[in-house]
């Protein structure tokens, strides 16, 4: 017993460990929720960012005392200042309302602040919490929580938008075949069809820029149900605007807090838009990894950076990992999907409680996608070559030239030519001509590789 | 065989019913592909536009005569102003280019105008398709297709709210208890409650609005692969020009026509914002139907109408039958939103093979959420009524009128008093004054339903 | 008004056409609720077939007169025989319990049955219905129906099964190259390869036999609430008895009615059992139109048959259209799977009011699979041939052969081996032998296609 | 540098942490991904007990010299016997096959051998890999972790069920109102309700036991592509029975490797029963919740433990926290299922690169599904109580008991006298009464609540 001390909230005693900072009511949850990972550190950051604007709101507006207001803020200041990870040990399962982190970052500030100020004592609830409920405070600090991560993820988009462009620009003009249905299909250059990947991640990052304000709304000052009671009036407005300056970030009041702490539609918005970034992902991943397969057998027309042996049994085998790795962490993102969907449609009257696996899923699916899209950029796309011989050889090789013979000699005419062509094995050049439809002349001007892929230049 | 007419196509002969406007392409695929519903009619129109507008393009190129472009503009108008859906007999379920349903509608052009002009042959390639491929003609159906339905979807969502918004304002200074975590909680005002639900949809609505832009998008003009081969200059800008005068809807030449064949970024992402709208619906119709539970063993606060005999063996059941045909849609939104993204993230090189079940998908939901909604508007939230009784009952006993107490005594003392009265059976009043912090006068003062819903006014 | 005449219920009169078959109460569904497809025919003759069985329980156990039983009988024989559809008009989204189809079907027996017998008055409720509940009846209808669909999709699944045996037999020596990673890995026989898709195929049809049993709890008797009031004693092991007989399956009765009627478990594994089989078809497909690649720049190491024109503007295109309808099969699968565990987790308390969602899904499920996999069979996999030279080719040039030679001479000088053939563009042999270490007789005998596919024979 | 050595593969020298027991491809790994969560352990420990096995049987089949089948054995049993967590720093988001894993295992027996008996140098690849691939040994390791998993969930599901019974028996005889579609029905006893949670949560039970032998089918001895090139005759049999005497599970050697490489349908099938378990105990989870909803505003039928302060603004709240936590595990394991569903789809040729996210996705839902039904029973369900007067008076003022009056006066005269009460706000007695159809006599006798409950007693 000697390694705890006593505390007790509004139920009774509760065994704490002694030298922990935070109080009863951590400690209970401690107890009764031992599932799944920790509550995401950037939430717990969010919180304590929450309770210093609150209580400097709190003092000016005549709630609080100066002196419980300046210790509030040094304390969070100090807390901020230093890797407090473990003096927040609560899990994700825990109450669908992040009350119990909630209590943990009240308590902790209560409990450093004593070590800081012993002779002035807080109250967790009605000091550090005052003015706010979980119910409005959790749901702010996802917001924020979620609006930051989404800030970490662009500049990386941009970073995997840049170093295509790179690509497009140096393969701007090396022709290759098309494919569609997996089939030949017409020739484009390689800077093409690097355009389109490009194009997907550019709408995909505009998606995410011009839906992401709708994060910025907090519904701090709904406190318990919406209504605000026991906020005092102008404590929305102002602890808002102090949040939006400590951040650099334009949060404004939710302009409807009953539904910020009873819908979640915003993450919901926002995760479908990171959905469909990794979506796009994949198809692009899918591309790179079969265009360099090989190195005889596949397609062969991309060379990857061998990043480390690719089998434990295979020497000198190279494997596309980098685009497995993105591949996997779009798999999550899916199911991600699902989780945070569900989990937005079960609110029930006044409060949705999925907000910690809502939360976590939302900042799992940004940090994946972020550091997997850095890892693919810098240890796989920078690195990235053609095989232009090869690329020169199937293109030249392919029936679907034929496509240009069309406007001049018809489909039916044309598709008889390819058809021999397959048939003879036939160069389609040497099945033109044999057809009697097409002079050697002709089928120069027409069949003009460059200007197929740039029929308007 | 009398029957049949024989008709042929590069791979050959093939029998065709003898009345079908359709021709053997059409016709194979009707063969070789016999599962589930229909391709969708609002794309089959938005390709005979696109013929129509193709037709009088190439005309104005000088790629196709004057006599077919007028030819294939009276036959287009004329499908159009009837019902042609036994023409076009294809299934969702086939090429995944939409390739056939392509065809189909070239094929249907060119046998019905033979019916109107004989003497001029029009080959459903050649002219009819004329500087198109299925690889760019169908993908701008699809967004022709979803733009419209979402601009029906609209209005109806704005009906839905308006039918909130006067019950809004009927109930708006109704005190009612909160619930949060299910459990009691501070009151709110029934005005209160709803507005919730308004502001959520609200957010959907201004979701589906700034992001449907993505959808004006068309990749015509890139024909095959992208590369617009075998369309002529100017193409792309004139035919999307003259859509978006007969539609009335400001269509753009997609930036990127390779992503425009090869991605469904758009469809994927407007079906993102459908998910979320369905995901606030249900969290709406729950809470309804929940707050109507009863009539005697159920919160019982709301009456909704009684549309039908609730039960085959209970006599008198009145259930809330529209919320579960809503809420069944939800479900089925729910899927299809997995379904697209699947759909949408296994495009391969140039092209995705999934169009057709994204596009079935997309307007399943459209359709589904824009006439249940219209429903549950008409028969459900139009005849919504409160029992203003029981919820004066429900919040009058209630112990979380507690927490008005704590700005004045305290969180721990306030908690005394509400586990005292629900262990002792008593109104929170008698408590707080057994308790002896709180003296008569004070509880009136501080326990005040109206000011406690509205705290600042 | 001609049109029509007034029928009533419990909530008064309603106008039905005037040679409709049924009552008031489909009617009042049929204009509350004109959303989405129909609801599924097999669910409508098995709530028939258990209107017939439950009227002859009920006579036997004297609950009902032997008139109105042998009548009841009668009219459901003649309605069974002939196609009905268009007198059960009601859509999927209505009420979650089914009631209105339930009552459809009573309706219906009652005024087809007037035609028969008109002297002979039968009650909707009090006979067609007697001792049942739509609780009880339209869940067993859905097992019923679910049952027969799985029955339907077994054969099928065999007969593809069968085709890829004789596949795997024509070509069980033909030696190719692995593929791991997409990368050129160690050699097997095309027989093998096709091996994996058929034992996956297998590991399927046996998850679903070995699951199947658990659709044949059939909650009849329970009635309203699972309890069984007003359902005669005996009477659900009668009537589940008589269906057993009828349906040729051995159905049972439910072990516990309450979890009958308020969960949906049996069905949710079954549709796990199906998108798992669905998964492995996209596996499958993928590889097939993978290996057909081609014709010139792709894998072509499969021919597939021709079985439509590929592209409306490149003239000899053949594309996979089988596969890619199979895998926009599967796509809709996996969306039906969140939609049915979705549906199948929403019950409350003594019901689940997704029940025709549930079903609809399933069906739709079962049906896309049993019909696109038989068209898949028949019209790709019978037809599938090889490219033996081209596999040859790829095999030969294999730099992965390097394994065989590990045994000898250690993975590290194997990988410089494979490493300096890669990079001076040397066939294995020739590196192998300028590595010094290994000679010519060495790697005649250890590169041995047929012993490294077969290494135990 | 000189916290650092060099270690090399056969892509070159790198530098790794002087103190790591980690090798050369393990710190390529650790390098070039840094994202998610670590491997597994239950994936390291089956690789170890791999590792062992196939020591042993290689020195058996003279492949490997005893001296290093006992060096590899001593290691593994030590490496077992304690921690090692920290010398496994691989992520899941690496390579899609496993094989840095692998050969993390590889490297760490290499060095620590090395310190046990520094004189007999062993190979990671040529010697503890020997007859083995990553593609067999992963795959191999990720089915015994999964079995196992389950052999963990089974019990607890177990302790659930039976602490249900306790309660099912407890209240066997409590009658109380029935709902269904939230409505008021006909009363079921407490016990009968909670009866069908069991039925539900043991048919998920069967489910699992039924389906798990499939994970018993080990691809070891398939290697690189599922061959078996370079590992020994009888390799298979051998090593699969050491593992299945380690373990005491019955292990067999899989029936086809090509599918256990390429093919991951079993775990995708057996997360199809952990999500119909899941669902279920959503469904259970809410009935629960909300029939402790109140204490005075709610269905107020079920008392739960109160464990810790529900609100951090509302004194005295108790929440039902344990189904919150419980019902966000359920959403995650909705996610991961369609996370797992879409992995197990995307393999290509001989192999499915998404290995990790596949057993770290099954093991995330295990792991979250034991612990979080434990505590669920233990911290709530075994602390469930009813509110006795509570169901009483819901039960005797129910106007659904109407039902047991329709077999004597018919379904529509029950009907009217339902509606009377309702509107008239009467007793269902005094409706009756006043209807003149039944007599105090008769209505005493017919509407016998425990008769209703159990009609066949």
């Amino acid at each position: 017993m000697s390694d705890f001390r006593l505390e007790h909230d509004s139920l009774g005693p509760v065994k704490v460990p002694k030298t922990a900072l935070w109080g009863a009511q951590t400690e209970r949850s401690r107890q009764n929720f031992q599932t799944g990972g920790l509550m995401p550190y950037p939430v717990i950051t969010a919180l304590l960012q929450i309770k210093k604007a609150a209580a400097q709101v709190n003092a000016e507006l005549g709630e609080l005392s100066a002196a419980k207001a300046t210790l509030i803020t040094k304390t969070v200041d100090q807390l901020l200042s230093a890797d407090h990870r473990a003096d927040f040990p609560l899990v994700v399962y825990q109450t669908g309302s992040g009350t119990q982190t909630n209590m943990n970052v009240n308590e902790v500030i209560v409990h450093y602040a004593a070590q800081l100020q012993s002779e002035l004592v807080l109250s967790p609830n009605d000091d550090v919490n005052h003015a706010q409920s979980s119910n409005d405070a959790f749901p702010a600090a996802m917001m924020i929580a979620a609006y930051q991560a989404c800030q970490q993820l662009l500049p990386i988009l941009q970073e995997l938008i840049t170093a295509l462009q790179h690509k497009q620009k140096d393969f701007a003009e090396v022709v290759k075949i098309g494919r569609t249905h997996l089939q030949d299909a017409t020739p484009l250059t390689v800077g093409q069809e690097i355009s389109g990947w490009i194009s997907a991640l550019s709408h995909d990052q505009q998606y995410l820029e011009q839906n992401m304000p709708t994060l910025l709304e907090l519904p701090l000052g709904g406190t318990a149900v919406g209504t605000g009671l026991n906020a005092p009036v102008g404590f929305d407005q102002k602890i808002i605007a102090k949040l939006a300056a400590t951040y650099e970030i334009p949060f404004v009041v939710a302009p409807n807090k009953f539904q910020g702490l009873a819908h979640h539609s915003g993450l919901n918005l926002i995760h479908g838009c990171l959905r469909t970034l990794a979506s796009d992902l994949l198809k692009i991943g899918n591309d790179i990894r079969f265009l360099a397969s090989g190195p005889r057998a596949g397609y062969g027309e991309f060379t990857i950076p061998a990043n480390e042996p690719g089998s434990s049994i295979m020497p000198g085998k190279v494997n596309p990992t980098q685009v497995e790795a993105l591949t996997m962490v779009v798999a999550r993102v899916m199911g991600n999907d699902t989780t945070l969907n569900f989990a937005a449609s079960q609110g029930n009257f006044e409060m949705n409680v999925y907000k910690p696996i809502i939360i976590a899923t939302f900042l799992e699916s940004t940090d994946l996608l972020t550091s997997s899209m850095q890892s693919f950029t810098e240890k796989l796309v920078q690195g990235l070559q053609i095989n232009a011989p090869r690329m020169q050889e199937l293109v030249e090789n392919s029936l679907m030239l034929v496509t240009a013979l069309t406007p001049h000699i018809g489909y039916e005419q044309s598709a008889k030519i390819a058809q021999a062509a397959q048939q003879q094995g036939l160069t389609l050049r040497a099945a033109a001509l044999a057809s009697g439809a097409v002079s050697a002349a002709d089928f120069a001007r027409w069949v003009d590789l460059a200007a197929m892929t740039h029929p308007h230049h």
